[in-house]
């Protein structure tokens, strides 16, 4: 084909993958154990963050992650036995994005752990994420200890079973909730929908908790868990995920599309897909972000980054809607000017302006969305995430949080197999 | 004396307003009616917004407002029963701020009304306001229809006390809610604090729904009143009022200031308080808002601009921290920038940064606080207030939301009578 019309071809497929990334409609429709409900989720498997990583390479708060796994599903009664199990290869380790789930920070899913079902009622996909459990000492930060686990528990037992009897009173009077008037909203109410969930968690609860009260549970269940969530300002990060998931996933494998769908980290390796190169892994190193350290900690304890977190920018917010959010900049570092340049930098690199999602500040522009390979390696200028920190030794958890950039030798790499498989 | 020293005293006056603004620490501790609750309330006496005025000179949608609480009150069957009572005389016709209370709009309290009691922890006021009804057809608006009469006696014999019992439940665990932190967080989530408080809404229900869970009420009172307060998004905006309230109050007769520390109108009149000329009404005509109208209205339907709310902007939010809320501007009209400019301009009348209300988009600057008569005379800019905007006739209610700027007039005549008291 005649490189005029090669780049004819791309540009159809990346304005189809932007237009189904702004038409998915990712709803909140379920609550279920990983096993029974994320398709070719086996017991002895660990979805994990990031591009693929087994045992040996893998940094301190992802083998934290999976020893306290190991814990909670049972299979060793402490970090020695957990260590002994994860180095004998009988657990199968497997990316998040090869069953269609995200999870934040080390990204941790294992069998018996309560998931969210997501479904696009548009395009008909569906996308999982785990419940968040707070911030600090926490597993996706690889902090394993008694508390980390017993509050696994409790979501298991407690926190998952209301919202599964909350959600079925919903899909009574609806087909569930849908997100992304959420992140519409909340990008207006000072949220990025990345690091900052503060508006996105409210609206959630205002819109589910008559439904909380009509289930059959006691008073102090529905107290219990209420509180809970109210008090964690990232409980929606993790539906926020599962949402950007099916949104990329609408872009993901059309032919020619230059359009990124999946940028993750592991905590050693970074990684992205690119639509028309479909499941093929581009990876690098790890960054080491920048930004504001918890009380009594420092850059040196920083790991480098990790988190399926990334999706929300791959989907049009997040870091690329940080001109929505000056609020947060007390949270990860920088100036209300770095968050409107850094917004501004984006639509450099990307195809659209978003539909949905729009920034108020910014004359009510739409939010920069369908990151162009192409244009970042022709930039130079990487995606910026909002990331959250984890110390580099297992067990110790979050840390700080920050911003940080994508390799571009990845970007390379993938646009060099792009042209191969192209023939350009 | 000296001229000097008077400049001086006043400087000094000032500084102790604007500090005393900052240190009040308004609280919702209580619901009551309002003839138990409010001082010096009588049975025949019906509280309104604005300076004071009589029957005769009230515009149509107060009018319609004394025609439903009259009615509400069961001293009238009909429109007709009730215009002839209140010619009559036999109503008592004051202002809410006569008594320390606030009414948006026509903001009529009557002896069988609920109100929420508000108290300032730090110097011990209390003040208080009616309950928000939603927007439309309602009575502080002048609409007095079946509807509204009915959804009234639903506010007296449901809501309320489903507010009490979770009040009183509140403060088995703590003095009450904190207003100050709901306002201080909902500027940094896209609210003005006058015309929009979906992010006050949110963040108050997210506090009081653990107790309203707790309170002994069925479950389906529960979701009924929760549902009539979270699909309202003014439902903060009276207590927001109470608070605005209470922080004006701590500035209010200190001897010397120039602040300003009541802005009101009542639909014919605007009217002023001062701080150092105590409860010296200063008067002018009330003038019309530019704002967005509901379908089927335009500026001809429009009545000249009425309520308390404005006590948002004496108290350093409202139209004055606009530039903390963007969104507004597709509700109550004007550009983003606009929206920038006018909260800049405002600090060129008054005496202080906020110390608590901050607006991110500023850097983080505080809302300018305590407007300084002596400023808005000599600039000659005054007070921009965001405001709703109700139909000239009784009867009809909301036809659009808008802005309004205050007549420079009231101020000239308040700044002559200040040099009279105090021998300038």
């Amino acid at each position: 084909m005649p490189s005029a019309e090669i780049k004819s071809e791309i540009e159809k497929a990346n304005q189809q993958a932007v237009d189904r990334m702004m038409e998915a409609d990712p709803v909140w429709v379920g609550v279920g154990e990983a096993r029974k409900v994320i398709p070719g989720m086996k017991s002895r498997m660990l979805l994990h963050a990031g591009p693929p990583i087994q045992w040996d390479r893998m940094s301190g708060p992802m083998r934290g992650a999976v020893v306290g796994a190991a814990i909670y599903e049972g299979w060793a009664e402490n970090q020695t036995e957990a260590e002994k199990l994860a180095k004998s290869g009988h657990i199968e380790f497997v990316p998040n994005h090869h069953h269609d789930a995200v999870g934040p920070m080390a990204g941790i899913i294992s069998a018996s752990m309560p998931v969210y079902v997501v479904h696009d009622s548009k395009f008909g996909s569906n996308t999982y994420s785990n419940f968040n459990e707070g911030i600090g000492k926490v597993l996706r930060y690889g902090a394993y200890s008694e508390e980390v686990i017993k509050r696994l528990a409790w979501i298991r037992d407690t926190l998952a079973p209301a919202l599964e009897a909350t959600i079925n009173a919903i899909k009574k009077d609806k087909n569930g909730v849908a997100m992304k008037p959420i992140i519409t909203q909340a990008l207006t109410m000072g949220d990025d929908c990345h690091n900052r969930y503060n508006a996105a968690t409210s609206l959630f609860l205002k819109e589910i908790t008559p439904y909380l009260i009509q289930t059959g549970l006691d008073r102090s269940t529905l107290v219990e868990t209420y509180n809970f969530m109210a008090q964690n300002n990232f409980t929606l990060l993790n539906l926020g995920m599962a949402s950007g998931k099916a949104i990329t996933l609408a872009a993901h494998k059309i032919k020619y599309s230059t359009i990124v769908t999946v940028l993750t980290r592991n905590g050693t390796d970074a990684g992205i897909w690119v639509s028309g190169l479909e499941n093929e892994w581009f990876t690098g190193p790890a960054p080491v972000p920048k930004g504001v350290w918890f009380p009594g900690f420092t850059e040196k304890d920083a790991n480098p980054d990790l988190g399926d977190s990334a999706i929300t920018e791959t989907a049009g917010y997040g870091g690329f809607a940080m001109a929505a959010a000056p609020g947060i900049v007390s949270w990860v570092g920088g100036s209300v000017a770095y968050a409107i340049e850094n917004t501004q930098k984006m639509y450099e690199i990307t195809c659209a302006k978003n539909r949905n999602f729009i920034i108020p500040f910014l004359d009510f522009q739409g939010t920069p969305t369908g990151i162009d390979l192409r244009k970042v390696v022709r930039t130079g200028i990487t995606p910026t995430i909002n990331t959250g920190i984890a110390h580099k030794e297992a067990g110790i958890g979050q840390v700080g949080a920050g911003m940080v950039s994508f390799p571009l030798e990845i970007f390379k790499q993938a646009l060099k197999s792009y042209a191969q498989k192209y023939g350009l």
